[in-house]
């Protein structure tokens, strides 16, 4: 996959002024001025880099969704199919507190995304991209003999996903979910793909 | 379950309009002017029955959250167990245009709920709820024989809870599972449940 986005120091030192900004006080607390400010640099120079709010949000989704690409690929050398798949899983799954950082900030800004073209389309594209990556560790399990003949890849890859993606929230904002739980559940579900 | 709040006609015309005004811009276009412009009253007057914007959050996630519990107990009369556990999940799944509004307010202002406890505690109780509702059908399948014996119901209200909530996010945001998918999806998870 080629490289979505110019991994300029300044961008990037702008973009996790604005997580902090977004963790402190929500997606609706974001300003210009204010991620400025938190980056410690002038509003000018700013917009000098990210000439409007929506362009700045933009980087800064693509920014998590590059991140977790690469940590998710470090891990296709991984041996056992079934580890394997766990621990690209875990990467999306906001088991520590980095992850909950990006998964924090991305749930804010993928809310705040109604009505703004690019910031919806970047949100459905991380949506898209998640899915492919369920149904792709499917098929590599199907093909170790770790999926019922009987179910559909297609079907499993919407019911991992969906499981995914609320596992991920309920990490973030539940209480009742400890990671180790979580992760038992994970494993639990892939380990019964193999029955009917 | 007792009333949480006050039916209060002129409270419930000002939450409409604030969903109308969060489906137009997001949680971060929440502002007491725009929610009074919207609900064609004053600034003061809507001050004088929500004296924050804090108060006025609250009482829109309560209210929804009261009537997604509503139509769910309107279901227990239901017959058959499958049935009526599919009917009370679709109550918290954005099957229609008015639970997707329900969904993507609720969503928008729990995102925006960080570090205000109001609104937190608001959201956690909304997601406990949730739990002991899936865990209540679980409970239920299992007194009719349709959950086996095998398998936890606390482990598995985990599951059909996250799978629920990943299904409503994917239902909101994304472009690939249509409701009739999610539908049989559900059903299938539930039917499953009978097996080891």
């Amino acid at each position: 996959m080629p490289k979505l986005i110019d991994h300029d120091a300044r961008r990037t030192q702008i973009a996790e002024a604005l997580w902090r900004v977004v963790l402190r006080s929500g997606a609706s607390g974001v300003s210009i001025r204010d991620v400025a400010a938190e980056a410690g640099i002038s509003a000018g120079s700013l917009r000098h880099v990210f000439p409007t709010r929506e362009a700045l949000l933009e980087f800064s989704m693509l920014l998590i969704q590059e991140r977790v690409g690469e940590r998710v690929r470090a891990h296709t050398a991984v041996r056992d199919p079934l580890r394997r798949a766990e621990k690209i899983l875990a990467e999306v799954l906001p088991y520590d507190d980095a992850r909950r950082v990006e998964m924090h900030v991305n749930l804010a800004l993928v809310t705040d995304a109604a009505g703004r073209p690019g910031l919806e389309e970047i949100s459905l594209g991380a949506h898209d991209g998640l899915r492919a990556l369920c149904r792709a560790l499917l098929v590599d399990l199907r093909k170790h003999g770790l999926v019922h003949a009987d179910r559909d890849v297609d079907d499993e890859a919407m019911h991992l996903h969906a499981l995914i993606d609320g596992l991920a929230v309920h990490l973030l904002v539940g209480r009742t979910d400890p990671p180790a739980q979580v992760r038992r559940l994970v494993r639990g579900h892939l380990e019964s793909l193999s029955a009917n």
